[in-house]
């Protein structure tokens, strides 16, 4: 297991440091996993504070000794109770804040009362925005870890064809695939940021790929329980149905998210030609996506390319139930910015990493599209999902 | 798919009605997945309106169709924005709460203050407590899910054995233990309540099982990334190590929660003596445990025989990390009530079903010990993880 390397941490910490300055905020208190993993290199049961100036501490729970193996943080100090807080930030020689910044969109509101109530005479404001803008441009050291969790996926999604057999079930199909990324070290949980949102992986077949959920995406999916009503059943897979494999890659905690379709004989002529359809987007997005380019442009540019072929009513969902995006930042969780999304103004920059999903949902037929995840360079956007995007017929 | 029927959903919004009179609550917004799956049948985008008296309203975003097809409720309406909650609870014949109940042990601050705005003139009130207390007396139904999970989970652990082998990794093995559980149906999410906490089965050989980690457990393990630093590595398998297979059965919904150790070749006598001492304290517990005993003597009644064996040092952990209860309610949810605790005044109920898991912790060599899901009856703490508790040596 390789650890953030101590300059990593320092570069992140110091650009949010920029921010904080800026907006007049006097340190941000950090403990949800993903955030604390990011600026600590550790996901230990920890509370992070980066003041506007001066060297940030590592306050931690459980475990402490493990905390100080993984960070690369110099000032990791163990937490007996949260009600100490103030206290250790004092010791560590820093002042406690008039104003600080806690994670307002993921923090359970008990706990931000409570942090309320401990940080007496200062004032809370959402720092959340603030560490989705550092997060949502990736450096050299996460677009080389997303490389390889990219390379990984198509290692994975090369072994799919044969692993198709005709009347097993989806959820048998996603056993296999899984398993297969699983023995190869794929972590096995994936981290959203999102209220309530979750998912494992999208294996859909046939008109079970137009079958809606609470998942905000195109695909939803019959799911096993109505408790988690999305992702594969005990539907079984047919021939000339379009066969969805949706899965996120997750190595050395980076993500990935792909789809390939499959199917057993032809498609009907309609999703045929809809697959083809969202080809071409994905080509023409990629063609308009350079820096300083607004993400609301290349959904539009989606969502005209999805009317002139006649199939405006069939993108990204149906009826009520469609996803309003066709892509999505990726990185430690699978829901970061950039949200690309007709009317979001968002610039477009080096280092943004996302995932674009021209989809097309046929109710009663099925899903068919394509997904893959991209790294914008000056040069524009280089595909790091590398599978081939054909359709295989089986 | 079974949808949860209506006379279930009856009888569980009734109590919890109940609850919401005695504390002069006027209604509740239930918004969670697994609250409002309990409540209404259903886990799509919705949020349900439980009046103190009266038929609850469903409110649904994201899919409505589906959920009017998996909830037995009888008012479902489409909830175009938050917005409008006070107006669909209005055109409900329902008036307007002057005290609300919210979920605040889940509900991110910002959505809390956004509700609060929204209920301009109406006192929010922090209702998971009894939510909680309402969920952790299972029923009939619920019960006969969760055997069924106790008893596949058993299936699948009768395999385990004929797919160890000496110098596989331990993810290989997990990847092994999953694929066989998914092919049969596993949903494969595991849902916590609490912030940061997550698990997808715990997998360690060794020495790995002593590894601590953030997860509120006896075992962590050494993961496969800093930023899911639990469960499976890839570490390799060896000779005369305890091997770990704590995994979590979830069908239709429903968790139990179970671990079983091998080893290929005898275990040190340390290690021998420590597992038959964590069977016999599990006899002990189950001996003790009739409704109406006290939760918190469970674990002091452990806590005394580990300290009797000379293994209090090792017993749920090592050190500064160590888990702090022996025993935890699964439904639902892996971290349901009753939480089994020194300090913690719970009376035990029938209609329990809760986790016991006495296990000991050597740094350095590794865990033993035993988990079984047990359902609380009139005659006392029956097991339905049904799979034989024996070490089994390979």
């Amino acid at each position: 297991m390789d650890f953030t390397p101590a300059g990593e941490l320092q570069n992140r910490i110091s650009g949010f440091q920029a921010m904080l300055g800026e907006k007049q905020i006097d340190g941000a208190l950090i403990i949800q996993a993903a955030d604390l993993f990011y600026f600590s290199g550790t996901a230990q049961n920890g509370h992070l504070y980066i003041p506007a100036q001066g060297q940030p501490v590592l306050m931690v729970r459980k475990s402490f000794s493990r905390a100080c193996e993984e960070s690369a943080l110099e000032d990791i100090v163990l937490l007996t109770s949260i009600k100490k807080l103030p206290e250790l930030i004092a010791e560590a020689g820093l002042s406690v804040p008039r104003v600080i910044g806690l994670e307002m969109d993921v923090l359970p509101a008990n706990t931000y009362l409570f942090y309320g109530n401990i940080f007496k005479d200062t004032k809370t404001v959402d720092i959340s925005p603030l560490i989705r803008q550092a997060r949502q441009v990736k450096s050299p050291y996460e677009i080389t870890l997303l490389r390889e969790s990219g390379r990984k996926m198509a290692q994975v999604f090369r072994e799919v064809p044969s692993m198709i057999r005709e009347g097993m079930s989806e959820v048998e199909l996603a056993a296999k695939i899984e398993g297969l990324a699983r023995s190869m070290g794929h972590v096995g949980y994936i981290s959203m940021r999102a209220f309530n949102q979750a998912v494992f992986g999208h294996l859909l077949s046939g008109w079970s790929g137009a079958v809606p959920s609470a998942f905000d995406g195109a695909t939803g999916g019959i799911g096993l329980t109505p408790f988690f009503p999305q992702g594969c059943s005990l539907k079984t897979i047919g021939r000339n149905e379009s066969i969805l494999v949706d899965y996120v890659g997750l190595w050395d905690g980076y993500i990935t998210d792909q789809t390939r379709f499959f199917s057993i004989g032809p498609l009907p002529a309609n999703l045929m030609n809809a697959f083809e359809t969202a080809l071409r987007i994905q080509d023409a997005m990629i063609e308009r996506l350079k820096p300083g380019v607004n993400g609301s442009e290349i959904h539009e540019l989606a969502l005209d390319m999805a009317a002139e072929a006649g199939l405006a009513d069939n993108f990204m969902g149906f009826g009520a139930d469609r996803a309003r995006f066709v892509g999505h930042g990726v990185g430690l969780e699978l829901d970061e910015l950039p949200v690309l999304a007709k009317g979001l103004d968002v610039q477009m920059q080096t280092g943004m990493v996302f995932a674009l999903e021209p989809k097309f949902i046929f109710p009663g037929e099925g899903a068919v599209g394509i997904e893959n995840t991209f790294v914008l360079t000056e040069k524009g956007a280089e595909k790091i999902t590398t599978a081939p995007d054909e359709l295989i017929i089986i």
